[in-house]
Order: structure tokens, then sequence, then C-alpha cells
């Protein structure tokens, strides 16, 4: 074998002559979405034995094709936005302008420059029979990919779904079909100039709702769900699936001041933990201050926070040291505000900080800010989230700040892939086990 | 931190006050397993921050417990064969014997001779901002064991769970209730003495069918099932588990001779991977073989194989080449026999095998002989199986031959752990971030 630590992977455009029969009985003959995932089922099979070199020079097609779409897009773009009577925030989410255009064509580039997650050698080990074994990255499959109004979710979900060499079912909100339409049109563009199956990227044929449940349970034809959006549309996906998901409902983040922190360190991660962008997953929603400190640091974090434009929601303990603080009810402590809220409590110590993250946490990201590093290892063995971070802001969970490059979402399950999703999680593994011939004794 | 690539685990003993709320309502409020579930939860907040040294204690004292209760557990266990009406293959597995009660205990001491598989560092990096992000193994919580006769099975399982900080919950076979509870109060009495949590090895009340419905759908409460037993369970737990689920529903292994196979070799593999033990899950159910060597080398392997009692199932192209082999339908190519029955199909190379593999395999295990890389490479790249083999047998498809120590069973599905399942595949992980005080910009 090649000792580069890849595994080879050959140009073979060979595909089953049965492309459905490697599914399940019981997921076969449904409806439209299974039609086009069996479709997909056969192009991934070439897509997954593609080389690095094909995958990326379809990426690249992609974004000129974005490029050179850009009219026909921001034209589709505009009879959506003429039929939605959604909000501002909504319509703002939906609109595309040529620039948003450029950023999608440049993001697939991005996506193109990463190393190929596809062969990674994760492990390798030789057994006293001389047999090799290696735990080898392979794509997932299919991905189902549900996702609301924002139409370069599809292009970033394409891009790094082809990048990983999975195909992908798209199935965007129903107010940003025509939009979707017209970048899923550029990205097959790409495939077809790189010589690899435009099935390699389906998109639902129109805005039926019943076409997410077909996808929710179909198990065998789809591999994996992940869906982008609102907590209601995660959490019917989570109730719903029958197949794997990878997503977060929510993310109630914690910061916890134990009373070793660096009061000047403390103020300026919780200030950036919660203000510098309260509407994303990663921000702060709860401040656990150890009461120790809390008399002498929680007026001045209060004071930051306050100037910036932050209300409170704080416990009794809390209204003791500022007494003009609004009170916290039990369902303030369970809420992910996704604004400039904080809810503030007063805890005796890290196994108080421990016990309301069980109470209240979404197994997202925790962070502890502390001196002390027996306390941090303590506090982050305590916690059954994703991420935790000590002595950092918990807007840092993200793809990017990961090294991940783009991400597809963030995952607060317990399996596969946890925190953010780049595309190395959206690959899976096999063992190969390399032989002289050894028979089992 | 520390520098021996190892999470320090605190022995905190402190468990949450509320240890139910860190559950989603819905899952809360059933009946009795999800009571059990509610406690176990509890216990693995402590397990899970144990030393190892404690786990391992608790291995060797349950072990010491079961060899003392060794006839208190065969008196339950002859009670469960005085009151069983089933065939004698069936009673042999529910058959104890002291010898199989002194394999139970060294099992456990084995375990816990292996390697810790928490706190172990699975990746680690520093960002150019000076944040170190690790990826630590850590426990998945509470795994729920849904297994039929064989007591072995019950501690077994408790075993490797204790062993990487979980917490388990129990439901045996009916058969061998008797034989189940004695053996779990020997585990319970080695959790005593270690000074862990009882709660951590729970065990179903009685033998009431509808604890198996309780714990599919005890979404929250239990992180993870594992079924051990017939085909028939394994599908019913897959079908109705709202919960994530590691099995496999059947072995339909294959094995390909491809032209450049070295002759001696192809029928010393093929001879293995069918008789060794045909019973088991990785045991060789289909032969394919190449056209251009199946006139010279296909009479040599039915005979090796008749020889040892093996009788067959042959396409049109094999029966051509050794006249007097049955006809195989194309049920028998989708037939696990775990038996004495080879499957033959002749094809025309590689993709061909591949094909036929798609249409056919179960996902599991399959194997290549041939002496030529560039069709390995492109078989194994082909395959979409948990294990692919190179000029080796398929029934090294196991977790002591991998080297994982005692397995909890194999895996066939495409996230989280595929193949065998040890101890380091029922660990997930966190990410561990480590600043100085970084906030984002």
């Amino acid at each position: 074998m090649n000792a580069e630590g890849e595994s080879k992977l050959q140009g073979v455009t060979t595909a089953s002559a049965n492309p459905v029969q490697d599914v399940p009985a019981q997921a076969q003959g449904q409806g439209p979405m299974a039609a086009l995932a069996h479709r997909a089922r056969l192009a991934v099979r070439t897509l997954a034995q593609s080389s690095s070199a094909t995958r990326d020079k379809t990426l690249w097609a992609a974004a000129a094709a974005l490029r050179e779409a850009t009219p026909a897009i921001l034209e589709a773009n505009a009879q959506d936005l003429a039929a939605s009577t959604a909000n501002d925030a909504f319509r703002d989410r939906l609109t595309l302008t040529p620039e948003r255009v450029e950023a999608m064509a440049r993001g697939l580039e991005e996506i193109a420059d990463l190393p190929d997650p596809v062969g990674r050698v994760l492990e390798e080990w030789t057994r006293p029979n001389g047999l090799r074994i290696r735990r080898v990255a392979t794509p997932v499959g299919v991905i189902g990919m549900i996702y609301e109004s924002r139409p370069n979710v599809g292009a970033d979900a394409a891009g790094l779904c082809i990048k990983s060499g999975n195909a992908v079912l798209l199935r965007g909100g129903s107010e940003s079909l025509n939009s979707a339409r017209a970048i899923h049109a550029a990205m097959q563009a790409g495939l077809r100039s790189a010589g690899l199956p435009e099935d390699a990227v389906l998109i639902a044929p129109d805005a039926n709702r019943a076409h997410v449940a077909e996808m929710l349970t179909a198990s065998g034809l789809i591999d994996l769900i992940i869906p982008r959006g609102g907590r209601s549309l995660v959490e019917r996906v989570q109730r719903e699936a029958r197949v794997p998901v990878l997503a977060h409902a929510e993310g109630l983040c914690h910061t916890y001041i134990h009373s070793a922190a660096d009061f000047a360190m403390a103020r300026r991660i919780v200030l950036n933990a919660k203000m510098r962008r309260p509407g994303i997953c990663g921000s702060t929603e709860t401040l656990l201050m150890d009461a120790a400190i809390a008399s002498a640091l929680l007026p001045q974090i209060v004071a930051d926070l306050a100037e910036k434009g932050c209300t409170f929601k704080a416990d009794a303990a809390a209204r003791a040291i500022v007494p003009d603080l609004p009170a916290a009810t039990q369902k303030d402590f369970a809420t992910e505000w996704l604004d400039a809220v904080l809810n503030i409590a007063v805890v005796d110590g890290v196994d108080e900080a421990l016990d309301h993250i069980a109470q209240y946490g979404s197994s997202h990201t925790e962070a502890i800010v502390t001196a002390d590093e027996n306390m941090a290892i303590r506090f982050m063995n305590g916690v059954s989230s994703a991420v935790v971070m000590w002595n950092a802001s918990t807007q840092f969970c993200d793809g990017g700040e990961f090294g991940f490059g783009a991400e597809i979402g963030i995952a607060t399950g317990r399996f596969h892939a946890r925190g953010p999703v780049g595309v190395e999680q959206l690959t899976t593994f096999r063992y190969e086990v390399i032989g002289t011939g050894q028979v089992r004794p």
C-alpha cells in the first residue's frame, strides 16, 4: 500500500446496474423524494470514488456558474420576494444581492481549498498475526438538507457535501423556491463540467410540505438529515425522523465565573460571550458567578453589559448585590434569548454551577473562567455538553474558529459529530484489514 | 494542563440535586424502565467522573463476587432451566456451569486490564489566536442493553459499560430472568465495594415485554440501545427505537476471488471464512469468483468445502463448471445461512462483484483475494461495508481479533461505531477549548 497516509481513490465511474437494490425494501416505492433519493444513491457510488481533484474542480466550476448566473439568480429571488408576505427580518434572510451571490461563489472556492476529508487514515495498527488494520474516512452517502429561507444555505450545503464525497437532497423553504432552483442549476452545471453525475445534488420539485415528512422517513435511502432553521423546524425533525439527524435545537450556553477568576478577563469574556452577537447559538444566555466574588465583580459586569444595551434576569442572590436587576423566573433560566438579555445566578462553587447546567443546559457550549486548573478540569469533566471552554468566550463555538473551514451546522447529540460540523464531520469511516493470506485459528 | 495525553479525572461524588431535570420533558413520567433510567442517569454523573482505578477495582470486586455467588447463580439458573420449554440449542445458551461462571469472572478481569478508554485525547491542535482545542473521549451516558437467553451477556455488558464510565440498564430474556438477577447482584456488589453507586448497573424488574418498548422510546433518558440476539429482535429494535442503536441485523458477508488471486491462498481463506465457524456473523455466506479463473479454481474450492461437510447454492455459470452444484435462487443470495451452506456466483471482474455486494450485502464485512493492489484498493473503495478485508478471512471481524479486547457487539450502521464495538467504541467525545482569556473579534 502507499505510505502517504492516504487511501488512494480510483476514478471509477461505473455504477450499479441495480442502483436501488441496495436499499431495504421498506424504503422503496415511495413518493417523489424517495425517487430523488434513489437517484442520489446511484450518483453517490460514483462521487464517493471520485478523485479529490475532480471534486475540487466541481466546486470551482460551480462558483463560476453562480457568478455567471447572477442575473438569473437575482431575478428568481425577486420573484420570491414579490410573493413573500413575511416580516422584515425574514425578508432580509431571503434577499439576495450581487454581493451575497459573490459571497456564495467565494464560499465554494474556500471549500475547494480545504484538505480532502475523504481517505484520511484515522488510525492504523498491526496485529501480532501480521494483519494491518486501518480506519479510513469515507463519505456518509446521501444527505438530506432541510432548511428555511436563506437561499445561500443550499449552495453552502451542496459545496460541503460534494467536497466530502456525499450526494445531497435539498429541501429549502417554500418562500425561497425560485432562488433555490436557480442556485441548484449552477451547482449541477459544476458537476457536469467536472464529469460527475448531476444527481449528486438534487432539489425538491416543489414546496409541498409532505416532502419533508417523506425525507424524514426515508430510512435506507437517506443516510443523514441535517436541518437548518428555527427551533420548531429542528425539533420537528428530531421528533419525526427515522433517519440519523445532526442538529441542535437550541444553544442555551452558560459562562461560569469561578472565585479564582481574573476579574479583567472575566469582564472581557462575559461582555464578548453575550454581546458580540447575541443572536448566534454560541452566545451565552446565563451567567453563573461564585458568591465569594459576586459582590465585588457582578456590579462591574452588569455595568459593562448595560452600557452596551443588555438587560437582565437575575436570581435573588444577584439582586441582593445589584438591587435594580429584574427578577428571573425558572422559565427565564430555561430560555434561549438569542437577544441582548442575560440570565444571572449566583452559585456556591463548581458543583452548584454543574447542577444548574445539568438542569437548564442544552448540551451545546459551556465556559468556565478561573485561574485554578483543578477547578477547570472538574468543570470540563462535569458537563455533558459537546463543547466546554476554559478562559474563552462561548462565541468561539464555530466551525471557522475551530479551523474546520465552513460549517454546515452545530450538533448537540452524543454521537458521530458534536459541536461544529465541517467537511471532516460529513465523513464516516470503514476498517480496512490488509493481510497476506491469514486465516483465523 | 497535564501533558500525558490524558484528561485528568476527578473523584467527584457529588450528584445533581435535580437528577432528572436534565432530561427532556417528553421523556419523563413514564413507566418502570423510565424510573430505572432516571436512577441510572443520576448514577452516571458519578461514574463518568470516577477514576480509572475505581472502575477497575469495581470489575475485580465484581469478578470475586461472581465466583463467590457461583452456587446461588447455578441454583437460579436451574430454576430458569426447569421452567424453560425451549429447544436444546436454546437450553445450551441458557445453561450455566461452574466453568461458564468462572469464564464470566475472568472476562471481567480481562476488561479491567484494558487501557482506560475515558479521557483519551483523540486530537489536539492550537489555533493562531492561541486557543488550544482538544477532542477528549467521554462516556456515552446511560446504555440500554436488550439481550436474549445468554445470561453471560449481562455480565459482559455491565463490565464493558463500567470500564467505559457508562451506566447500563439490562433487559435480558424472560427465560433467563433468575440467572440474570443473580449475576446482576454480583455486579452491584462490585460497585458497592468500590464506592460507586449501585444504580450504575440496573436490571428490568420482571419479564414484562412492555419494558422493551419503554426502553426503545426513552429518548433523553437512555442515550444508546444495544440489542444482542436473533435477527427478529434486532430488526424490531431498529424499527421501533427512538433512541440511537448500535447493532447488526445480519452479516451477509462476501469473499471475492479476483483473477489475480494466489490459488493456494484463495483456497485457504475461503475454507476458513466459511467453515471455521459457519454460525458467526462474520462467516462468508457468498463466494464471488472471477470467470477467468473459475474453471481452474472453483472445483478445488468446492472439493475443499464439501470434504468438510459444506453444501452449495450456485448460479448457472458456476454450475456450468461444477455441474452437480444445486442451483441458487435470488433469495439464496439474500440469505444469511449461518450454517455450512455457501452461495456461489461467477462474476466478470471487480465492478460486477461490487454490484452483487451492493445488491445483496448487509454492510457488515467483505473480502477480496488478489495479488493486484489497484484492484484491492478499488474493491475497498467500492463497498459501503463497515469492514473490508484484503487477503484475509472474513472471520477476523471480531473485537478480540481487532485488538479491542472484549466486544459488546458488531455494528453495521454508518455512524459512531462500525464493526466490532469494544470499550473505546462505548465512548463519545467532547471538545475542550483552553484559552488565556481570548474573546472573538
